[in-house]
């Protein structure tokens, strides 16, 4: 089958990858734009997955505003290099998730933050809201459950507000980053105040 | 002696004090505008403490990015109405804080945040400094080192980076503000994020 140029360019522009990559892509997948854009992701993967061991600590602070002050990120990226903290597609993930910030309130950046005392109280919980089961089906329960937990409150497992299928999560978000820009991109910290809440 | 329409109208700029009081000080100072301005001072601070037993759950949040984003600062200030929080007043405090906290980096709003072990500890090494003291003098120098340490590290506590005299401390700022706006106003909380830096 013909793959058209149309579509190429269209793949190249969400993507950033090379042409010949995007045509191949585009090929394997039978001219189906959102299956090559899934095979170019899983490549993404592979490459971001290689990135991920390298030291980040470029990158930008960024601050983002709501409602005219109500709700206030600051948030810290990193990435490898101050050149790629000046690109554009860095400027608009970190304004894309200071936003998302904002708007869904995440609590961790990731679950590696959670005490290990909170972990196993969630954990505790759950179990107990399973009766009559063999143990690997509780357990199964358990994990499903505390998965559910992670995307409620940890940054990088939410699922990206602007995103209109409601499926691209945070961390999704980042290896697109990190495919396209070729270096390895890291959310730090975050702080996120609501005019008027009590703190403890 | 007179007192010039002049020094009047500066007066009043400086403060936002009523026309009348604004004489009425310069009168009491002889002429002598930072005298006067003292004077007001006083009495703003007599307005001051009634007002800060009044609860400020309004207000804004801001933010503050130094060197295109090496810096980031993110600060809630409080006061009791909307309509006072959206005063030139309020959005100049709050700018001028947060300029403030990106470049003198204090570690808490006051010193009331503070776990007192850190406090005794710090008692302890003044204390050990000193030989072949009285207690008295002893716990003098200790009080005046303890004050010390609070003005390097409590926000309230350090001096205006923006004062050219270096004298007005933030938290006199604030009460300049409480004076000139009729409301209680209080530094709730920052965050201060320098690109890069270790966090624990």
């Amino acid at each position: 089958m013909s793959i058209s140029a149309k579509d190429v360019m269209e793949l190249k522009n969400q993507t950033g990858v090379g042409m010949m990559h995007c045509k191949k892509a585009l090929t394997e997948a039978e001219g189906d734009l959102e299956k090559a854009l899934d095979l170019l992701r899983q490549k993404g993967l592979a490459i971001a997955s290689k990135k991920a061991s390298r030291e980040a600590s470029e990158g930008l602070v960024s601050s983002y505003l709501h409602m005219g002050g109500k709700i206030g990120v600051l948030l810290e990226i990193n990435c490898e290099t101050d050149f790629v903290a000046k690109t554009d597609d860095f400027q608009g993930l970190i304004k894309d998730v200071a936003m998302h910030i904002a708007a869904s309130n995440p609590l961790y950046v990731n679950r590696e933050e959670i005490s290990s005392e909170v972990i196993a109280k969630e954990k505790e919980i759950y179990a107990s809201q399973v009766t009559n089961k063999p143990a690997e089906i509780v357990e199964k329960i358990v994990t499903g459950k505390l998965e559910k937990y992670y995307s409620d409150i940890c940054l990088v497992d939410q699922v990206f507000v602007k995103d209109p299928d409601q499926k691209l999560k945070i961390k999704d978000l980042v290896v697109e980053k990190i495919a396209k820009l070729g270096e390895n991109i890291v959310i730090k910290r975050f702080s996120r105040f609501q005019l008027g809440e009590k703190i403890s």
